[in-house]
């Protein structure tokens, strides 16, 4: 786990389990894109059965996975609406105008919720002028700074509210097991209103790569035809699926104790100083801290950490965000919260 | 001018002038394809002069002159900050990302500006998941249904900003006659920082059809390429080009005329009922009504002035906007009133 | 008419008639783009009729009226099937791939034919690393280079076999009307078996501007709002179809003496020396005559001629073209073969 | 090695050896969209010295690699000229115009090479109605069906032209391992006038996925960004560098076996009927056969080959390829001819 680093930029940095490594060696293995792998076949059936859909792809990764979605799921000259904050319009290098040649429509949130009638309002009447609103894409868990569960409710309400104006709902389900477990629920009863959604087996799953795109036999028919012409067909891609099963069929169970550690470590803070942290606690596994709110610069505090051989990540000049998962267990958040304390005060 | 139809929907519906339908008829015409129509180079020259740029290229609408500069400006995969009001953003199908491959980040504005330290947030810093920002596209006058001036000064500070972070700056200025003349100054002091922009030569300007691409020698022969993909490239377009000397030479210089009936109508409505109009009056040609102000829905208020042969824009259930252009005079504006004042009264 | 000049190199050169001069300055016009210009909306009717097919839309160019048909028949991804010496492949900035995202399949052809075997074997079986092969691409007259007309049997044929693998069929007609002409049969009887097709206005009927993509309603409500977004939707464009009218109604008629003027430019030229013009004489308004055969080079030919106030197309070292139209007269292709005897012999 | 059955439809069948396997599992890895990948970094920097260039960029496969490639060395509106049979225009699922906008322009080869002359006339001179010429494409070994290997001064004379009208070269070098041992030659020598390349680390190689983007820093730089817009970065893809590592440190020794096998074979089948087979033995591990050429239907031999555990690819009603590779020996080779001569007499 990267010698003796804590390291709590992100969950992305999670190292693979030994069940992981042992099942990547040992996966029996055939040419994908002929259909031929029959572990990626397992683990395709295997997330469709979990989410309750028809079908399942494999990709290599969350950002292919949404970037797939979108092809599939609109025409060039369409417009989607996204979250401000979204990882869809911020993190994927320009992919929704560059690869499907769809605008981006961002919506602003309020503690990670869109307003129903912005949504409304954002959803165009049809003309000649305007580009065609096809698709509402969430985010769930919603802002990598933030983490926030959206619950079935709300879900179920953009998508009657989208379904309504004859769009279709995607999910960037990134995080959507901490979504679930955080909420006392499963990701198949979350993603039921939902058309068609990303999972990610690296992240707090801790497989090395890779991300599964959930939906309609015809949606996947559709997102494999896109999906070679990103060159993300894979050959013998049973080894990085061997991973991915056993992240989907273990590694989904324990994201609890991430959530306790974040909770623990915002405790912490709070005790160091109570205007560091959201009142409003963490709910899954992300803590986001506002150094600027007591007046501090984050970019010294960042460099203190690292001296240290803890790593945050720095949002901006005041605010930083700690992420908990896999390779950060009780006695690292403990110790990083002395480090803070140290530097703090 | 449709017959008795009073058209206050829009400055897109003025009809030509004797004057030009005089030039369409006898214009010395070529092809120019082939870069041999000399009624267009004429027309060009003209309004590079005019703007104090380098070159300038003729196109058959300000749509098609805003996409050829954000595809001659921009490459696949790019970012564009574009107001959340503009034209290019909602009124132009999807042409950002449809045409370039460009993502476009809309920004809000208050009374029609940015704020500086949000067009510097929304400048994307490199990273290997960020699309590249490129290009500030500003419009002027902006705003549809409120048609605000932007001044010398905000344009440079706005200009400063992008090109001190390397990106350039685009205006997109279908109304830029109306900013100038309403505000005392010159189309050419007002671009002065601007590296690219178009100017509409129907609207205010009442030709049949038309625009102007204004901006460097290097951009303009782009845009040359570029606009014959769309299509864009005409044969004998000296007969439109015609049209568009008499809009550029005489009609440009009548604007103050439609901006004092915009405002005779703004005061005559406040007479009506204060709660109408913004208490900024309309400085241009362009008059924002807000029936909801007073409890009212617009929809049956456009119907009954329909029924008088009076058409106004609705914007949505409570607001409206009226322009005013050369197909309207002074007594066509106390017609209007006089028939609001019965209608509301 | 260009002065004295007698410019063979392209029928895209033509003047406007009186008529059209007339009409363009006397048009009744409205706001297109809120389908309000009776002139265009008279043109497209008239359009569509002639060619016995549902409806017809009015644009500013045939590279645009092709590249919106290409975008309204086809999905980002798909390949089309297109003739490799034709206009779309060749002579239209790189659209089909730059605006579409299609990828084209050019097609050999043996005397302006595809061979159906060739066909056949372009249709793509579907395959998840093919592109979808979704459009068969034919020009009519086909090859600006050769003007040959294609009868209505081989149309016949190659959209059956389109049909039958479900592609549908695009016809580049910027020509047809020399087509119809040539083989003594009508435009719909050309087109009765192509599902989408254009024609230019401008080139042999002489209009200034302007081409008409016609096909079904659906297929044409596509195209309008496609067409847009190119920003090739005008304001008041019934001047320019004003002479579109005209140039559909009276100077379709007269294509004939154009063939005639062809073929006794040929026959005059092969009587100068039999190697230079195909045995076949020209069908239509093109005559490709080819230096080379008797070892001379076309360079200085060309020149010979400008200096002599002739103008002619040079293809490459050893070709070159002329093409009779609307400013070509009998006595104007009498001068001209007085002048190549005179440089040649 | 798929039970008993014996797979000569292509190398792409090939499982990983038992030390790639070992790799995988033990491998150090980090977050390689953070540039944190021990392995990955090796992998890259191992391929860059091995091809004598600047850098490297790890991909997921081939098909990825060259739409990277195209993607950061073209702009939109651009042509590119490949060849008639090539992976990039055949089996990319359209990707060339679908992730580039770029137009391909296929070329014919003649025993898998242009004509120098066809390729000069290929490359379109500036004009406004001309896509950009911007990149020669070539492949080596050239073509799935025959797997032509092509020699260094071929690839000299390609590049001179291409860089004497300012294109570059880009080589999908799948199987230039294959290539460089068929000749007797370094791939460092074979790819030292081409600009940028790819080279697969499945295919003969046996490694799981994976292929290597080659060329200069600036020219990775970029890629690196494009290939992030397809979401083909990945968090710990040491993994399958590991395995990569072993592939090109290993694998690419023992080709040369693979086409001994490849011209045992095709001697065997000489030997069963001499016009099964080009006379010009196979040169590196494909054999096409021609079973039209004695009057017979491929698709009954290849289901009767089947029945006995055997595939081959079939490429028409006439054509079969059969490919060597790291899971045919020598009596994999001799079964199969066994069982041919079986049903073939």
């Amino acid at each position: 786990m990267n010698g003796k680093i804590l390291d709590f930029r992100s969950d992305t940095v999670t190292q693979p389990t030994d069940a992981m490594r042992a099942a990547m060696a040992a996966a029996v293995v055939g040419d994908d894109i002929m259909g031929e792998d029959p572990t990626v076949a397992r683990l395709e059936a295997l997330a469709a059965a979990r989410f309750g859909k028809e079908a399942a792809l494999f990709l290599i990764s969350g950002t292919m996975a949404n970037q797939v979605a979108v092809m599939a799921l609109t025409q060039l000259g369409d417009e989607i609406i996204v979250g401000e904050e979204s990882h869809l319009f911020n993190l994927e290098a320009g992919g929704i105008a560059g690869l499907s040649g769809v605008q981006a429509r961002p919506l602003r949130s309020e503690a990670g919720r869109f307003d129903a009638g912005a949504v409304r309002r954002a959803i165009r009447p049809r003309g000649v002028q305007s580009p065609l609103s096809r698709l509402l894409c969430l985010e769930n868990t919603y802002d990598l700074h933030r983490g926030i569960p959206l619950p079935a409710d709300y879900l179920q309400a953009m998508a009657d509210l989208a379904h309504e104006r004859d769009l279709r709902v995607y999910l960037d389900g990134a995080r959507i097991f901490n979504a679930a477990v955080s909420q006392n629920t499963t990701v198949a009863a979350l993603c039921a209103p939902i058309d068609a959604l990303q999972c990610c087996l690296c992240k707090g799953l801790a497989a090395p790569v890779g991300a599964m795109l959930i939906g309609s036999r015809a949606f996947i028919d559709r997102a494999r035809w896109v999906r070679q012409r990103l060159g993300g067909g894979m050959r013998q891609a049973g080894h990085m699926a061997a991973a991915g099963i056993v992240a989907l069929e273990t590694m989904s169970l324990r994201l609890g104790e991430d959530h306790d550690n974040a909770r623990h470590l915002a405790e912490g803070l709070a005790g160091i100083d109570a205007r560091l942290v959201d009142p409003s606690l963490p709910r899954t596994n992300v803590v986001q801290i506002d150094f600027g709110a007591s007046g501090r610069d984050a970019t010294p505090i960042v460099a203190a950490l690292q001296a240290r051989q803890i790593r945050i990540r720095q949002i901006d000049a005041a605010r930083c965000r700690m992420v908990t998962h896999w390779g950060i267990d009780r006695d690292a958040v403990d110790t990083a919260l002395a480090a803070l304390r140290e530097i703090l005060c």
